[in-house]
């Protein structure tokens, strides 16, 4: 007979309130756990390209020597912190809404902990006006931390994509992620990672509808906040599609060692060295040795082969400074470059792999939470179902709270 | 002569990423104060108006009685996790960026953690592509917040505004925040409030300006992140002016009683209560109930006066079930109904006068979190000038890192 | 045999844009004529309440008073304006993107001119280049009109809202256009009209989510731009919805002019008119009117009835410059007020009447420009199926261009 | 001593319309004469590049030759649709808003017509509530161009920094428009074409903030449209200062021909040319020739040399359809490819010579039209100030309206 009372102290508003809070909480459990895949195949990827030379930009011109495992772990970093982002999100939305019964509570002697502990929440949003007001502000902070997410992997893939034209040459992407052309038949076409690049659009356009929809609301419950679920939903089905995509796009990258050596001007790019070299060693100012190397670099642009250059940049700086040859060929080298950067965050290779290391060890934390989160949850739900099949099975649906 | 050492492994863009990372870290900490001041005026506000009876609103009408101190404890709540996110923001940024030296590290023998010290940084941000890629990152991630504190503040401020009309008439504002009509002699208009809620438009079009920025921006330092200069630092200002502004408004609130209970349809707001005893103390199932109540409160809509009305309808539901007519007098009953609501997060003043206690415990463990913060900042920010200064005096600048 | 030639000179994208143009070219009209069924509304509503007396607000507080027909013609005035703003854009999207066959033409000998003219465009969107970087512009340029359109909506919206309110009791709204509440036997809510309100986040969203794909993209197609179609097209139909809906509801908008009248505080509401007439008649530099009429009023707030008041008002005035008491009390009638204020635009029945009428007639010009394309656009479409048919009848597909 | 008379009919709000509505019109006509500047660069540039061949790009990939001009020419017919916009926006705010005095107008007896024509406005905004509630409406839309603006400026950076790339190397940008930087000896770095791309971050933003701020405004004036001045005028000095910067750049941009002609792989970016040969020539279904031509382009991937590379597709060409080596080697020339692409708006010498005379033509007609409203504007406001010196002069100021 207690089916009569399913209806009482609560409104249609109460259930979807505590739907999209287990909606939240369920999906940013399964965003995070894409983006541990993520973040494992940019670590993967890392290990195998501890010494592949690549050219770091600054301005996208050529600034400092760096290499493909530095450049991997960097986004690493900046999609670790979206991850911790999604972590502390997760703990400020496991409290139950339940028991706001529309606005200000009920009249019914309700024991709110009850049903949030059946639920499998940590415990309860309390104040009712709150809960009734507070929708779209979970919605509109997870839209937030998807925007930075997608803002992320636009950037990447901007990357990706100017890397791979036949002017950069310096990554191949694999064929099942680049797409012919319909009309010319030499080409084929990097899509997946344009829709990369383009999808933080729409990300961020459902962040202002979120925001704009809240926009002077006044409070308690109004039917506006259900414009939130749309942009909420496609938002987050978008985001995990992007990250798989992406996940798989990098593992068919391969970097084209020689025609980045090609492309990279050693002399130019070790310029900074030089300088450095000299107000170190030779106790120069470093203003000073700055200008004596701008010198050189400028005095023999005209020289195209590499080889050729660093030559006569030593012989400038050699008359200018007495500094034997081979030191100054010695300094523009670039793996010696590359080596010598090994203070912490750099890119030398015992640094990056130190760096590796740590990495792995902190995924290995994380992904353990996650997964005891999403066993918890499961086994939530599932008892929860059982006792739902019980209660039709009796034949009387009686009042738990 | 170390002089010449200053210029050394940094870039422009290199101090510029530590003077922001510093002026966020103070400003973060500035922002949280002004919060503790509005949360504590609306403690103040509350604890004066346990019992002050309002209705509480879904769709703009009115929906079930609460008290103005349960009303102004859910704003509290809002702005407390946002007060929340400042601060599990200011742990994410206090790391000490120095190092990156423009993008790929340096050749030179630096020690990163010695200036992160001396900055009083809790330690620093590893990966130097990744710290010069990050700038902007946390710019939009406090802008952010930011913008849900705008939102928040515009929803409190529209409401001021409504009530504050001639027709709600349930507030005054004070003279010192209502501006004059220059046209109309009898105006007093609620400038402050309509800045309020007007601002929160400028503060999400900065997000904006900052995502669109950063969107599809390749790694390492580009000269587009300078635009996020602007938008960060006008937002921080404006942001502090209106939690200022808002607090200084809801000091001068006053609620009129009288005119509120004149305006409260109380057999209406009360309908849920009547509609709830009938299925709980007789047993009915709540969609008839529902009913039963929806047809009494629609018969009676031509009677004016609450106690005729009251009458009214007690008179048909006595018909009806016959239950006393005294019971659903005292069902509809206004402050019975708060009463009653005690429930956890309920307007009930016993329940209101717990959460103060709890609420006023929390505000006293952040506050103390946050002067730890800027004492140990200010000291750090002492210790540094008394170096620099000596320094300077000793006629020979040093290069410590 | 031709069939063998359908897939040259053209590549997708060519299609699509063409599509996209052609999509654009229709479902402006149908928004146009959505649009004026929304204006004819507005001045059906207007016709019937050319004498219901409104207070017009600023600062959402009674300011100077006004008619329903005078609001209901301001809101025709912008959505007119927003009817404008959508002929124009047809008039720059009605060129022929065709030929650009990916993106700089063709050496096929193509007549760029015929495909347009079989289409019934008006001519040909030049320069290839530019037909294929285009895509998106035009759709943010249609997006642009849409959020202005959004923007009307929510405010009308709103207002109704506000106005509908048991505190306002300014209007009522039909049944039909509200909603029961599932908890609260009492009441009706204004869903739809909320949903008006709230889906301007929508629109402004998807605008943001266009020119985010676009910035920076370089020129020539880039699969980014396929991200248009979506906000496109949902907007389109949303919009169509929202224009309608609220076209709806307008028509069953009751206004309460006993409720207002007893809301209208008259004598505040001419108090700018009595500043005004003792400026005029007698001859006292405005600021002092304005000061002597403020004094008035200020003085008799307590006094509850509005005819006291008067009285209390005019006696003051009477006092301080010996003007007749009848004269006075002339001036703070309601009637008058709108009478007087009959210059151009002004809220006067005779000014109001002409203004309907030369709405009336603007409307009958562009309902049928409306027309006139449409019924082009359709005899088109018609004759290319026409086409169509036959030259699959034929067994043969010829190449026409 | 009707100096009195001077704050009759109008609040403060009354006069900041007007100022605002002369304002934009003032600054229209400033940004248009920007505007043609630019394009008159555009096509100063493209006038001296009609034979520079340059790839042109689909997805970032090489896909079909045009030339330097046809690309500047692509950027001019954006940027006129711009300036169109513009103009259009003119036309729709040339009313004067004068009259509303407040809101509902005004029991003066004022001629409305009279000050708008002594400000040189073409007619009223009629309806007075429309006037006071329209503020916003008309700096949203002047954004909204704006937005398109800058996203078409930050399209054409985005190229020029890609392309003045040492890996892509086809432009060289002007010494007196990049920037050194401050640690690497070797860099010059385009500054300006980064700032010029970032700040359509702030347009938008600025465009979000004033939609914000309208949505769901009640109608009438309200303190927030107030927050419309700063995005406006901050946006309009950034655009006029953004279109000058790129102005100047353009002007320093030279195309290294050379590198362009080894960067162009010439054999796959005239496949197209081939397939569609083979299918009109030879009578081949297109997408048969599609395929075989495909097959060719793949076979040949790893010849280095252009020459031997044709060669080589030439062969296997032959060996499949027997078509002389001599033929197909013609096709695949580069400047026949441009000169057969002489369709309407191709890149074809003949056909860009005859786009740069009419897009001459069309800007010489809209410069004259600029040049009438400035001067007539300039004139009005001149004897405007002519007509307050006399009335001061007089030592009376008299009431004209």
């Amino acid at each position: 007979m207690a089916g009569g009372y399913m209806s009482m102290a609560r409104s249609r508003n109460d259930l979807i309130q505590v739907d999209t809070r287990m909606y939240m909480r369920d999906e940013v459990l399964n965003l995070a756990e894409k983006m541990v895949d993520l973040l494992n195949a940019l670590i993967l990827k890392a290990e195998k390209n501890i010494r592949t030379i690549i050219p770091a930009y600054t301005h996208l011109r050529q600034a400092q020597p760096t290499t493909a495992a530095h450049w991997l772990l960097a986004y690493f970093d900046s999609f670790l912190r979206d991850l911790t982002r999604l972590l502390e999100f997760y703990e400020r939305i496991d409290y139950c809404p339940l028991g706001a019964a529309a606005v200000s509570g009920t009249t019914l002697p309700i024991k709110r902990d009850v049903p949030a502990r059946l639920l499998g929440f940590k415990g309860i949003q309390e104040n009712t006006l709150d809960v009734s007001s507070s929708r779209g502000e979970f919605e509109a902070e997870l839209l937030s931390i998807l925007s930075l997410i997608s803002i992320h992997l636009s950037r990447i893939s901007e990357e990706l994509i100017i890397w791979s034209t036949s002017e950069f040459g310096f990554i191949e992407l694999g064929e099942e992620v680049t797409f012919e052309s319909s009309l010319m038949p030499q080409k084929r076409n990097p899509d997946p990672l344009e829709i990369i690049r383009a999808k933080s659009g729409q990300i961020i356009g459902n962040l202002i509808n979120i925001l704009m929809v809240l926009k002077a609301l006044p409070m308690g419950y109004n039917r506006d906040t259900q414009e939130c679920k749309r942009p909420l939903i496609t938002s987050v089905n978008e985001v995990k599609d992007l990250i798989e995509s992406l996940k798989r796009i990098l593992l068919t990258v391969r970097f084209n060692e020689e025609e980045i050596l090609r492309k990279i001007k050693v002399d130019e790019l070790t310029a900074t060295d030089l300088a450095e070299y000299l107000a170190i060693k030779h106790k120069l100012p470093f203003r000073k040795a700055y200008r004596i190397v701008a010198k050189a670099v400028n005095l023999t642009r005209e020289e195209n082969s590499i080889r050729g250059r660093v030559s006569q940049i030593a012989t400038i700086i050699h008359q200018e400074l007495g500094i034997p040859l081979s030191e100054i060929k010695n300094v523009l080298d670039l793996e010696r470059s590359i080596r010598k950067r090994d203070h912490a965050g750099g890119p030398s290779p015992k640094e990056v792999n130190r760096m590796i290391l740590n990495r792995k060890k902190k995924l290995l934390t994380i992904k353990k939470r996650i997964k005891t989160l999403k066993k918890r949850n499961e086994h939530i739900y599932l008892s929860l179902r059982e006792k739902a099949r019980n209660l039709i099975m009796e034949g009387d649906v009686e009042l738990r709270y």
